[in-house]
């Protein structure tokens, strides 16, 4: 073995994901602590007071030193500046990065960390690196994580904490599947109803607009976009308790049977509710997509109701209720289009409905596990884009390494042209909550999710053996640990620094 | 629903496990937090200075007047007793628990603490508690949990919270399989090298003596029972790394292949150090039982090491390898024997050994998941005791309510006589530690042993419905919550009180 490819060797250890393309030598440089800070080239477009760099300077410190936390950042304010930021190439005396756009540089930087973390050596007290080139950039703009907050509520930290570690493994967006039937824990200033009756309690399990400034402000800094979903007209029960009149009444021969369907999509008072929730929503919530659901249309209470049997009539739909659903979603579409905001929605939407605006993305959810192929063929046919989620559906658990599923999963693997492969704009892993809160889904995602966040990162012909990177992705799960992250074990073994707290 | 039924109804939440025979009336009582205490009746075996009861009042306070830490237990010594410690039967005034050891008590207590946080309501500050007659005793007298501290290392605080919530569901008996292959983790007095060189690491991966002590004291303060196993002649992997010459050397044709296989059992020098190692063991640990493994044996090292075969000729063996096996066991149960211990060993050496002593008990873990019966009659046949794990296996997990069954096992409805079912003198949960750390610990055993719990304490007859359980076992669940425990949820829901760390 060579010096050079050991040193690769132990340089590559729990780097997760992969960089695109990576160089080092075995030449290496002190550290000093103690001397050490970020600052801005010379010819960077962004300077201090730039939020973003500013505080992932910061962050990036104290997680290159972690246990060099006494003197802190300020204090070092004064010394003479030995790493300059400007491109991610280290060399004596400084390292440099070049990034095109601020997100960028957060992603490069952070990359840069990770090279400090994993490739300096402690020896005697000081720390050494690599000399060291990488260029790098993600292979899928749109690389999510699904939380689901209506069948259990997760308390703000949880979801500060997973946005962290989303950040560690270079997620970029936070899918916040923030109400469903069960509950409705958004506290809508304009319909302040829609939490106080439809949340599991009104106080303590509810998101204020602090609480979701907070979330989407964190995320932010950690170059994390949060994508809403308001789901309807199905997934709807909980938003009935705040908003009488919206869902469609459920009959059971004659008489109303006292239960309820998918939002009523026969009243003209639906779609000015909706559209002052959207607009509130999409002021909220500053990112420019927005996912508006649109899955598991049950048709059986529509049916059931005359006065939406009526209004089919009146709108020539016959008995074909998947003309009601795509009436119902086009207006959906419509209202939050007039928002400046473009549509997200599940698959089931293409089904029902050509007239979608050719920007929507579909989101693929059916065919899990193994026969997403077809639909991202099928949709990506009709020159749709789409995102894939079906073989991420990581609230499924089964005994055993599934990691490794996450990991073989190839996105653009399926019969189309090379135009239609463009078409997929990224992944979704989704932690559905029925059997997911607070106290299992950090050692639930991690380091779970982290097999797809290398999926949707990184060169698919570097990444296609999974027994090569099972040791990375081990290193990489203790690097969490030691960041804090309760992320569970991919098989015997341990960490030096194991989680402690219980 | 009458008012009895109600009130019944309303007490029985979160009462986990259901009392053997519980009566209960509308009729309450006010419980004022700063004259409450705990003393013990005058006709009481147990007087103060009794650590075990005196440590128990202590918890069993600040568990049943959660919201009210601030004066503490100490600052009430001087108040008048509005309870006295007796009998289990609450009325004006009072309440008494009455039991023949320690151990009951200290269960019945605990029982009687269930009842106040359950039962109690609390109405403008104040508690009141319904008057209540509970009888109560265990079905089986082993209720364990097999935690694996070999395949990943458990912090001793991940363990002493593990004691928590076994108490809060009756578990009396913790075993530890301390050591297998991966890693020696115990400290040893005698052979300070099996874990300085076969832990994963020798400072930060290791039980010192007082670590040990530490869980046996924290474990009897709960009534838990610490059982140890050393588990040999296979699972020995890491014992080698410490103790040259006690593994045997595997051979490829004529020569060592530098690997080892189990102990060896054709060397005097073997016997020699396993008393030594077995005679700290049972003075370290002071229960009366020892798990000696015995399971999985792989013969083809001994096979095909050439000292090993001469032995099997010297000793008559021929070439049957189970004899050897059985040779070896009967040498360290007479170890342990001389020791004035009972041997617990996993069924294996049942199938090779005939002259085991009459008072040995079989683990049963074949048979997974669902033809442990047939192993059930057959060893009891023989008129062996036996406990069994085999539909327990915990670490095994699946998407849903696996809990369900966990909690259908029937643990005596095998084919054999009445004598035989006598037999069965307990059931154990095991967390094998392939994919499980202190990450995921709690989260994975609770509740999901919880429900196991329940089989091996309460009367079949009365928990012979599963959907009647789960919303006990769910309100059961978020008391764990309240008191700490990391338990996940059974279903859609939420808690009162979520777990907020992160």
């Amino acid at each position: 073995i060579t010096n050079t490819t050991l040193t690769l060797h132990i340089m590559l250890h729990g780097l997760w994901p992969l960089p695109q393309a990576f160089t080092s030598s075995t030449e290496r440089y002190p550290l000093n602590p103690q001397a050490f800070y970020f600052g801005y080239g010379r010819q960077s477009a962004a300077q201090q007071g730039c939020s973003v760099l500013d505080s992932a300077f910061r962050r990036y410190f104290s997680l290159i030193f972690p246990d060099y936390t006494d003197v802190g950042v300020d204090a070092l304010s004064n010394l003479l500046p030995v790493c300059v930021l400007d491109n991610l190439s280290v060399s004596a005396g400084q390292a440099s990065l070049k990034a095109e756009t601020v997100w960028g540089a957060l992603r490069g930087d952070y990359n840069q960390y990770i090279l400090k973390d994993m490739y300096k050596q402690r020896v005697n007290k000081s720390y050494f690196i690599n000399k060291t080139e990488i260029e790098d950039f993600p292979r899928f703009q749109f690389r999510g994580i699904l939380l689901d907050t209506s069948r259990h509520y997760l308390p703000v930290q949880a979801i500060l904490k997973t946005l962290d570690a989303m950040a560690y493994s270079k997620f970029n967006v936070f899918h916040w599947h923030i109400v469903d039937d069960p509950s409705f824990p958004y506290q809508s200033s304009s319909f302040p109803d829609l939490s106080s009756k439809g949340a599991f309690h009104p106080m303590t399990h509810i998101y204020t607009q602090s609480d979701v400034r907070r979330v989407i402000s964190h995320a932010r800094l950690w170059g994390i976009r949060v994508l809403p979903e308001f789901d309807s007209p199905g997934h709807t029960t909980s938003w009935g308790k705040g908003q009488p009149g919206l869902l469609t009444p459920c009959y059971n021969g004659g008489t109303p049977s006292g239960t309820f369907g998918p939002v009523n999509p026969a009243l003209p008072s639906t779609y000015q509710f909706m559209a002052r929730l959207f607009k509130e929503v999409s002021s909220v919530f500053p990112d420019s997509y927005i996912h508006l659901g649109g899955d598991e249309v049950d048709f059986s209470c529509w049916k059931s109701n005359p006065d939406v049997r009526a209004f089919m009539q009146k709108m020539g739909f016959g008995s074909d209720f998947t003309k009601l659903e795509a009436f119902y979603m086009e207006n959906i579409v419509n209202i939050t289009s007039a928002l400046n905001k473009t549509s997200i929605v599940w698959q089931d939407v293409f089904d029902y409905h050509e007239r979608i605006p050719k920007d929507t993305v579909l989101h693929i959810w059916k065919g899990i596990p193994a026969k997403y192929q077809e639909e991202l063929s099928r949709i990506t046919k009709a020159g749709m884009r789409v995102l894939l989620a079906a073989p991420w559906y990581i609230n499924h658990i089964s005994y055993g390494q599934d990691w490794r599923n996450y990991y073989t999963v190839q996105p653009q693997n399926f019969s189309g042209t090379e135009e239609q492969k463009k078409l997929v704009i990224g992944g979704e892993v989704c932690m559905w909550g029925e059997y997911v809160d607070a106290t299992n889904l950090s050692p639930r995602l991690w380091p779970r999710a982290s097999a797809a966040a290398e999926r949707l990162w990184s060169d698919e012909k570097q990444t296609s053996n999974v027994d090569k990177a099972f040791p990375r992705l081990q290193d990489f799960r203790c690097k969490l640990l030691r960041r804090g992250i309760q992320a569970e074990p991919l098989y015997v073994g341990h960490c030096k620094h194991e989680y402690q707290g219980v």
